[in-house]
């Protein structure tokens, strides 16, 4: 039977079906009190255990999840009072159970959506304990097995061996979830949005994360055809490696760029920073995670990148907090986050924590090739502002003797406003197009959303159309062009990005090998 | 002191505040429990009372709210706590408030945006009961007043008397709330988002709607500066009056049609068909409540709308549920609404709703001149499946025997994709800009959200020129072009739609007047 999705991750992967939705497996109750909550205390630390484990190997975003759930883990708030019920004659996974269920309870009802979606995090800490608990070790995907369910949680995702293949299939969930990030970025192939309707999870499974389809219980043809298939993808894959340490060049010769985009300072340590023209996007989200960050440590996260680059260039975007990324403290709840106050809009609004980024990239700005962008601008006059207030702190630090740099400023181009008219910012030092944004906007087809993920293609002629014309116009007046989103590192868009008129693409370092490949395949 | 807002319904008033906020009235306890038991039953009984009349003079949306209030009021599941804790001791209020409380926290923890919108409801209902019970009887604004505060309840606008004048001031809420629209059909100046450090509300106050200010404590020569501006307005809205009855033109003798955007069937009843050119857009949400409507219901009603226009045009939307429009048991909870499966897209996968109302706008045809078309199309490809209902429709309509007609069936542009390229449409009967929702897109500025409005501008360049873009397109190519968004009744918006090539507008029936007179200032 075969049934399709949504290609979140490319790749093949062929193995036993492994149930996400499986229910943990029975607790053995104790003899007594006093060993109840010494078998809950072990659990604890177990999972605690295991959880630091997986730290030493997650990048920075997933070790940050990490670290908040041992935080919470070890917090005497969440198992007090299941340590008391135990006393009062509860077995320890009841009372456990119980203590959890509560909290989560409390955090559902919240009318804010960052609190809601901690509820998650407590379903998952607590499924961990039970775990633990119950000594359950087939809760743990084996090796080459094709994890299957509803969703996946990060930590399940993060304490999956995928050393010897496997993948994951999912039922819901989205091309835009935090799996889906770390699925690309380890190359484990995975399918999103398969529906309610998928096949049961037994017996074995061929996952098609190229074009996005999964075939339960395959007949001998099926599993034939599926092999060639997934040959065929590792042959390119390792055709594609020789193009890594080279430029990239068309067919015809032509030259394009090829930047990388980084979501942490520590995700350049395993670039050589010879096989790309530098960083095309710099988010510096990471930074404002549950508390503002200070001057000084963003400063040091940006100098760090740019030490690295060299003379090459590096591309910092000011933060883009608000749509999917909400900040405690900074960012606002909203019916329609994506159309809101979001980006420079809330930089704007909010202006003391926007002067602190500024500072500390005037001052980074010594150590190497910076340019800075703004995400999310719709008019001039937002440059105007951003930029006005890149001068005023400039002449403040000038006036303090302190060293610094004001970098060339640009802005992104993804509200669609500006791909039309950008004529109208005559004053920016370059335009980079942010594809993923922009598409949702020209196709009105929110990015995370499966219910409209058939719409929201950069390959629609109507967005085509805006980058070309984004690219004409800064051909024309001398301001470069340079394109960010996902689509920079999507070979099947690639051609229509060169025909386009772009020469500068910045993709995911996981892509940069295939990007390049691709590029040297397109005809122009 | 002068607090800058947005306007949110036009026009001036001069008046005394009346605090919106303030607690209501002590409730005297009675001497018994049976006593209190009357007390809850004879305030329910009156609230009823008040709301039944309200609906008398509400249109059908307000009507509904209404009527859905007294259906919550009227039922025991409510009132039957409230009793029983009577019962038991406590005072009338007190049990009430608690019952309401309870039953209000329940749908605040729902992680439905339908329900949690309900909790507002509730606490409607349950402050009525209570000024009843209190017989409160400043609890109603008195007339001319300047309803002031954070928000307004739809009854709170409903019960005051607007004959002699008044407005509403609030410091948030939005130009988009239900208030808000029923103010600008009902000609009541709003002001909305005045932020949190507007004045103490006492005093008399200065409501400038048109520009969106509110003045605090005025001083003689702001009253009289005020008073000008007032009076000005209200020559140009008489003098409006008199271009009700011809036909539009501009200046330069350039004729442009004016129809009307109507949203219930019985808005028609107080529009004399003589002046205007047929309804532009009639919605078909309020059909979709709190169940989904049958065919009968439809066909009668958009047969009453066609009998009453005769011969003029009757444009029809199919249903645009979804986005701010949520309809129980067919649109689904979405992070970003209006980015979501909304209008076409719904009515594409909901096939067994959208059929019903394909054969009631085919039985409907019969009775006048019908034109249908479609919300939220982005791809040339939604419109053909629509199309090729509607011919299914036809053939079984056909085979049955049963009276009916095929109308020209066309799109609203208002996904910016569309607007980018008109010419990927070819078989469509005709546009129409939707420059609410085109400008929400085209600017990423929710129409509805006050932190970006300042965005939300179908001034802004950009929109205007996919506006030209469009209307140009349509001439080329023969197909008419008309805009049925709020700025074809924006006295400030039309000469720029003029220019861009609009010939063909279509507004709220209160704006007719504005909107003719707008026009024959234009020079063009």
């Amino acid at each position: 039977m075969r049934v399709d999705g949504v290609p979140a991750s490319p790749g093949y992967a062929e193995g036993p079906l492994f149930d996400l939705d499986r229910p943990p497996a029975r607790y053995k109750a104790k003899a007594s009190a006093d060993e109840e909550q010494v078998a809950l205390a072990n659990a604890i630390g177990k999972a605690v255990g295991r959880l630091a484990a997986l730290v030493e190997t997650a990048d920075g975003d997933a070790a940050g999840i990490l670290e908040f759930h041992i935080a919470m883990l070890e917090d005497d708030a969440l198992s007090g009072p299941a340590l008391a019920a135990i006393g009062s004659g509860q077995p320890a996974d009841v009372a456990w159970r119980a203590a959890l269920d509560g909290e989560i309870a409390g955090y559902e009802a919240s009318d804010q959506d960052y609190f809601r979606a901690r509820a998650a995090d407590l379903r998952d800490i607590r499924d961990q304990v039970l775990r633990a608990l119950s000594e359950d070790n087939e809760a743990t995907a084996p090796p080459g097995a094709i994890l299957y369910g509803e969703d996946i949680a990060p930590t399940r995702f993060l304490e999956t061996d995928w050393s010897v293949g496997g993948g994951i299939a999912l039922r819901s969930s989205s091309t835009a979830s935090h799996v889906a990030m770390l699925a690309r970025s380890r190359g484990v192939p995975m399918v999103v949005g398969l529906g309610a309707s998928a096949a049961p999870p037994t017996g074995v499974a061929l996952l098609d994360a190229e074009r996005g389809r999964v075939v339960f219980s395959p007949s001998p043809a099926e599993i034939e055809a599926f092999r060639q298939s997934a040959s065929a993808f590792a042959d390119r894959q390792g055709a594609a490696q020789t193009f890594l340490t080279a430029p990239a060049v068309t067919r015809a010769g032509t030259a394009v760029r090829v930047q990388v985009n980084i979501a942490y300072p520590s995700d350049v340590d395993g670039i050589d920073i010879a096989t790309c023209d530098g960083v095309g996007l710099m988010r510096t989200e990471f930074l404002f995670g549950k508390t503002l960050p200070d001057e000084e440590t963003q400063y040091r996260a940006y100098r760090k990148v740019l030490e690295w680059a060299g003379d090459k260039p590096v591309t910092i975007r000011t933060v883009d907090a608000g749509g999917d990324k909400p900040v405690p403290g900074f960012t606002v709840e909203e019916t329609n986050p994506f159309l809101g106050l979001r980006g420079i809009r809330l930089s704007l609004k909010r202006r003391d924590i926007f002067r602190v980024q500024i500072r500390a990239l005037l001052r980074a700005a010594i150590h190497g090739n910076l340019k800075v962008m703004f995400p999310m601008i719709a008019t001039p006059d937002e440059y105007s502002q951003a930029a006005a207030l890149f001068a005023q702190e400039q002449a403040a630090l000038a006036a303090q003797g302190v060293a610094h740099q004001l970098p060339p400023l640009g802005i992104m181009v993804e509200v669609p406003s500006v791909a039309l008219a950008p004529e109208a910012f005559a004053d920016v030092a370059f335009f980079s197009i942010g594809s993923n944004d922009l598409t949702q906007y020209v196709m009105a087809a929110a990015r995370d959303n499966a219910a409209v993920a058939h719409l929201n293609s950069v390959r629609h002629p109507a967005v085509l159309r805006l980058i070309a014309a984004v690219t004409a116009s800064g051909r024309e007046r001398g301001i470069p062009v340079s394109l960010c989103g996902d689509a920079g590192g999507d070979p099947a868009a690639i051609p229509a990005l060169i025909e386009a008129g772009l020469r500068d693409l910045s993709v995911a370092p996981a892509q940069l090998a295939m990007a390049k490949a691709a590029i040297a395949d397109v005809p122009v």
